[in-house]
Order: structure tokens, then C-alpha cells, then sequence
């Protein structure tokens, strides 16, 4: 179906299966992104129906005249060429896909729970009716491991997957070694932020970490790797004093899938461990989620982001769609690159948090002169530090975000201070994150 | 060309310009991984010619009767469909690669000197002849930023990427940082392990950075930036004194790509910076590349990885070629799934070192009868903690690696001590990387 739709000018017709939040936010990004995504990829995407069991409840939104209650308006309709799966649950989902396949719809899904089970059904139905099956938003949601894993790394031999992929108990974890709550306490805040459900059994028993790592690791080893072949272990056993041991041993705990190739076979395992202070997983904090994937060629290669939330699986669901189309038709770029001609910013307009270390003279009135100068260029300064003394005597100062040029005019004049010995050296501070100092 | 050659039994016939570190690193991976990578895509492929300016030059596991040194040989062979480039340079590198493109072939290059001056007529040059440009190699080896930002991020808006895009800079800072070497000092260690250049101007100056900037910012804006739009400063001009204010302060320096939609124009800079000590690329260190992608639906999302080497970068020039080939029609899926069948091992084979926490009676002896068990299990102590009096006695133990079965076996009689009470806990342990302990 590449380009087909491009050459009649007619739009991709897709059927979502489930509107609740990831579905809503599949229908905004394709109604709110659709110019981008046309811009983007070459391709007009048009939602032409939303399977729904309830059809009188609130969607905002959503076109009333796109809701249905009949599956078949969407697995029998021929004109819909990509049935988007976000209902969840096996019962009817599965028949529901295998319909929509065997007529040769392409499916994207995001159903862990489905896929963990009868992905290689699901597949081997796919490629007898020349549809295809994509499922990135099922494991670790926008952070694009599976495409990376199916494409990217295809020919390398991955020899071991270790990774933090639930979120929940990774946000559980950290509260409870940095804050020192107990585990039903962690919990607790975890179901306030909106990180756990209100029932979070398949969480905290490991259940949901191991049906990614079946879908994971049958993508990495070629294999058939089923959920009910991945022992898992939850966090609800652990102490708090498991955490304080563990850190005074220079270890933190984490909630790992571990899936690794032991004499040809593969060994896929969910389980809490230790993980040494230095090792880049223990960095991963808070409901966040980390993959990283061995081979002898590649090494280690760690991907991280949010593994779970409306707007992120969407950005998967609709990724997967714009695959499906084809978008490695080099088309894409050259309406990119050649077409959408955003213009380069001049540095001076651009704003950043600044660093400043100068040599200076070491007598009184230096730092009110230096001041003054920054004061007047409307930089404001965070932290002044004045350190050493006679040759060795510096200012060293962080300022809060401001225009570049304007802290280049300031530097020209600090730098014609009679005080100030050499060069003074400007490093660019970076944000501590969104919301934070110029970036 | 998608799915032809499966049909007709051919190979995919690839012709290679350039043959040193990578080059040589490309044609073994085809040859050695070839079936994996037949069995893994469904193509074969096959190397046509390998242009080189030195023929008599040793070059140890490739066929003399592969060599040549016409460039027609592999520019003007219609059985050639995809020119791998690695010889670097722009001349005579572009014109070979627009001879080639002219006639159809596709191109996978690794030249980021290239890209970053001529991507985008290359592109468009592409697209007119129905022929594709992949260009992974071109930023961060093996780390697959470039597919990611054009397939699974192309309907993301993205605002921002932030990168640590030099191996060599990220090491000597590294160096400097924690090791207290001066910027010679660490800069010559560099260049003895190999991760530094003879000649490291491009390297410490920002220019390799830039470049590979331009690359990600005009794939990830639309946009078409060159290396000239990028405004880059080195870390020549750093001295030691730096990391140490630095780091007194909570930072810590890394030299950064900064790219950011500005009010509809694109920034995109290179420059050393503070970063505060827990942002997530402060924990990047040594010769690692990284790259932090931010929008608005999928938050921040980080890759990570060696970006630099023969096999990393021959490793996504393989990948590059597959992606050409179409990896994405469910077939590779299928044979892997479903006629591969690794089987899954039984979790008692597994390797793994251990935590072991227990509830313990505060009397002497404890300690004995536990230890002996372990080693009577061939399972040996790397630390053990006691801790508590009374009721809140514990026995902490650290294990080097073992077989789960023999752990479990012990675990078993020490429940069964009179000393021992309640349940023991037992974590498994991480290993701090290759070579480590059980992972």
C-alpha cells in the first residue's frame, strides 16, 4: 500500500478498536498532528470509526458520528486499511484482530497482555494474509525499542536484554530508598501521583514487567518466548531495611527483566536485584523506564524514557501506523529537508544560564565592579564565588538565564576591567530540566 | 527492490567504496554474519567490489578477487543495487555517490563531512532517481538516532535535542573530571587508548560535533542545516580549575549539541557546559555518546551507547542496508518466530550472585552454621554483614555468582536452621558489567 494513497490523493482509513485514554489520545494526535504528519510523512490519516462499548459517555473531542458499537463497521469495512487495537483484554479482542487480518487489514496494537500470549499466531496470521503487525506501544510505550530491536539491531546477535520496563515498582523503589518510606507507604503515593492502579497486582507481582520481556525478547532472540515462560518475582516481599542494606553494601534495588542467551537458549526472568551504584540502570529514577540491549558489535546500547501515559503510547500507536505506510521511501525527507526550510536562529537571540571565571586582581571592589556590569546587562547572578589569593585570585560566577548578546556585551566590558587579568572563560549552563534555566 | 531478490533466489549484490577500519569491519559482518542475517531478513547479500586506492595493502579475511580500484566497477554495475560508502571525503566521495544515485542504485554512507554539507542535494537527488539515502553511521555509530528520529518520532514534535556527540571530548573531560588530569594530560591518555586521533583538532574543537549536530537537528526540525549554521566552541580552552569550580558548584562539564526550535527558526550549537550533577547526562562518561530528545508527547527520551568504532559503525551500516531492503513486511518476524525455536532454559541453570537477608537469633554460631551451608553448596561469601541485637538481629550476605539450583538447595537448609527465623529474603545481584558477576 506504500505511496498508493499519495498517488490517488485519497487518505488512510484507520479503525480504532477502544477510545479510552490512549485511544483519545491516538484520535487528537491524529486530528491535532495531522498537517504535521501529512507534512512529515506524505501521508493523510483519517480516523473512520471508533469501536466503543459504551457509546453515551463523555469523549471530548471526538465526533459523535465516528462512534460505533459494532465491530464489524470496522473489521469488515474494505476501506479501512489499519485497525488500531487500544480495548485491551483477550476476549473478543483477539478474534476481533484476527478478523480485521484475515481480511488483510494491517494492526497496530498496544495489548501486552495479548501480544505476550499469542503474538506468534497473531504473526504467522499477518504474514499468510500479506497484512502487517505492529505492536511498539506494548512494551515501554514511546520509547522505540521494539523498532530498534526489529530493525536497528536485526543483524546483530544480542547477547543479553536488562531492563526496568514497569514503571510503577521503578517509582516505588525510588521513593522507598531515597525517601525512606516503607513499602505500603511508596504505594500509597505512587496510586496518589497516578503511577499505580488502584489495584496494582499485576505491577508489583512482576506480571506486567514479564509480559514485555516476553514480547522483548522474542523480538531480540528470534524466538518464542511466552509469558507464562518468564518466572517473575514482585517487589511486595521487599523491607526497607533491604534498601538500607543494599546502600550501605553500594548497591539500589530495582525491578529487573533480565533475558540473556545461556547455551542457545534463551533465559527470561522477572526479579527484584541489587544493582551496583556505578551501573547505568541504577541511574534510572522514579516512574521511568530503561532498556539495555548487548551484542558483541554494539556493546551496550540504553534506551530511556516514560514507559507509560496517554500522550506517549499514542506517539507509539501513530509511529507504527507511519511505519506500516512506509516511510523509509526517502519522500518524507525530501518534503523534510527540501521543502519545509525552517530558518536558522541568530546565536545572540538565543537565551542560556552562563558560567564566568575570570582572574582577577586581589584587592577590595572587584566583585562590586564585576556585578555592576552584569547588573546593567539585566543578567542576574545566582552564586558568586571568590577563591585563591594574589595570582591566584578568582571570581567564579553563575548567572540565571538571559540573551545571549547581551552576555557578550558584558563580558566586553568585564573583560576591560583594569582588575581583571586575561581571558575571562564563559561556559553555558544547562537546564536542570523542562522549566529550568535556559537549556 | 523490496522482497525481489527472496523471489528469485539472488542475492543482493552491495558494492563497497572504501575499505579501512569500517569498510573491513562491513565485509566481515556480511560474510561471517551472513546467515544470521539471511535467516533474521530473508535476503542475502552478497559483496560485489570493494574500491580501494591501495590494492597491495594487507587486508586480512577479504578476497583479492574483490578488490578493485575502478570505481566504475561498482558505480556503473547495474547488478550492484546499494553503495555502501565509507572512504570519507567529499572529493571525489560526492561525485561518486551522485553517479551512483543517477542510475538508481541506493546509497548507505557513513560520511558525516558529507552529509553535513551536501545532505540535502544528495536527498533530493535521491528521490528523483526512485533511490534511497540511509545514513545512520553518520552520527553515533551504532546508536540508532537517526532511525529513531525519522520513523518513530516523525509525527513528534520535537523541541529539543540535547547531545553528548564526541567520544574523544567526553573521555578527556571525563579524565579531567574525575581523575584531576590537565587538559594535555588527559588528551594524551586518549590518544594512547585509541580514542583519541593522532591529529584530534576536529575532535576537540566541536567541528565533529557540529557536523553530526547538523545531521540530527535537520532530520528532527524538517529543516536543512549544514555545518556552516552551527556555531561550534571546543574544549581546548578548558582548564583543570574549571572542573573543579564545576563540580564545587553541583556540576559537571560535557561538551554538548544544543539544537531548539526558537520561535519557529532552529538553534543549533555546540559548546562545552556546566550540567548539574543529576541530570541524566551527567552520569554519561568515557568515550559514550548520547542523545536526550525532547516533545511534548513523548517527554524526554534518551539513547545511549558507544558511538564510535569499527564494529559499532559497521553495525549500523548493516542496518541501514536491511531498512533499504524492507525489514518491515512481518516476513523476518516470521521466520524468526516461528521457525527459529531457541528453546526457553530452565531457570535452575541460570548464574546468578546473590543478596541473602535473614532474621537471625542474636547468639554466637549463627554465622558458622550459615556460612558452612553455602560452601557446602560451592556458593562463596563475597560479604557478610551482621546487624541489630535481640529481635532485630540480621545476617546479610553478599554471593559471588552460582547456579540458582545450588542457591536454592541452600536456601532451603538454612530455612530449616533453629536459628534462622522467619523467612530469609533472597535478591539476586547485578553485575557491574562485562566480566562481572552473574548478570
Amino acid at each position: 500500500m506504500t505511496g498508493d494513497d499519495r498517488r490517488d490523493g485519497g487518505a488512510v482509513r484507520i479503525g480504532l478498536l477502544g477510545c479510552g485514554t490512549v485511544g483519545q489520545a491516538v484520535v487528537r494526535t491524529l486530528i491535532d498532528g495531522g498537517s504535521t504528519i501529512e507534512r512529515a510523512s506524505g501521508h493523510r490519516l483519517e480516523v473512520a470509526k471508533v469501536l466503543v462499548r459504551d457509546p453515551t459517555k463523555e469523549r471530548p473531542g471526538i465526533d459523535p458520528s465516528l462512534i460505533t458499537t459494532d465491530p464489524g463497521d470496522i473489521l469488515d469495512d474494505p476501506t479501512v486499511s489499519i485497525v488500531v487495537e487500544v480495548m485491551g483484554g483477550l476476549d473478543p479482542t483477539l478474534d476481533h484482530l484476527q478478523r480485521a487480518i484475515a481480511r488483510g487489514a494491517s494492526v497496530v496494537t498496544a495489548n501486552k497482555q495479548l501480544l505476550s500470549r499469542h503474538g506468534p499466531e497473531l504473526l504467522q496470521a499477518a504474514e499468510a494474509a500479506g497484512a502487517e503487525l505492529r505492536f511498539e506501544a506494548s512494551a515501554c510505550a514511546a520509547i522505540p525499542v521494539i523498532k530498534v530491536l526489529r530493525e536497528s539491531l536485526l543483524a546483530a546477535e544480542i547477547t543479553q536484554i536488562t531492563g526496568i520496563v514497569n514503571g510503577t515498582t521503578n517509582f516505588i523503589l525510588t521513593e522507598m530508598s531515597r525517601g525512606g518510606l516503607s513499602y505500603d507507604e511508596a504505594l500509597a503515593r505512587a496510586q496518589q501521583l497516578g503511577y499505580a492502579e488502584a489495584d496494582p497486582t499485576e505491577d508489583v507481582n512482576g506480571a506486567d514487567a514479564a509480559a514485555k520481556m516476553a514480547i522483548l525478547s522474542s523480538i531480540a532472540f528470534h524466538s518464542r518466548v511466552r509469558i507464562d515462560d518468564v518466572p517473575h518475582e514482585g517487589i511486595d516481599r521487599l523491607q526497607a531495611e533491604d534498601m538500607d542494606h543494599a546502600g550501605s553494601l553500594g548497591f539500589v534495588v530495582k525491578l529487573l527483566g533480565v533475558a540473556r542467551l545461556l547455551n542457545g537458549s534463551v533465559s527470561v526472568r522477572v526479579y527484584p536485584a541489587l544493582v551496583p551504584r556505578g551501573h547505568r540502570l541504577a541511574a534510572i529514577e522514579g516512574p521511568d523506564n530503561a532498556v539495555l540491549l548487548e551484542s558483541r558489535a554494539t556493546r551496550e546500547i540504553m534506551l530511556v524514557g516514560p514507559g507509560a501515559g496517554g500522550d506517549e503510547t499514542a506517539s507509539a500507536v501513530v509511529a507504527d501506523v507511519l511505519s506500516i505506510l512506509g516511510t523509509h521511501q526517502g519522500s518524507f525527507l525530501h518534503n523534510a529537508l527540501v521543502d519545509a526550510g525552517r530558518t536558522v536562529a541568530p546565536p545572540g537571540a538565543v537565551e542560556s544560564a552562563f558560567y564566568v571565571r575570570m582572574a582577577v586582581d586581589d584587592r577590595p571592589g572587584v566583585l562590586a565592579r564585576v556585578a555592576s556590569i552584569f547588573g546593567d546587562a539585566e543578567l542576574s547572578i545566582r552564586t558568586v564565588v571568590q577563591s585563591g589569593t594574589g595570582d591566584q585570585a578568582r571570581l567564579v560566577l553563575v548567572l540565571h538565564s538571559g540573551p545571549e548578546a547581551r552576555m557578550e556585551e558584558a563580558l566586553e566590558r568585564v573583560r576591560a576591567l583594569d582588575e581583571v587579568r586575561g581571558e575571562p572563560v564563559m561556559l553555558r549552563v544547562l537546564g536542570s530540566g523542562a522549566g529550568g534555566d535556559a537549556r
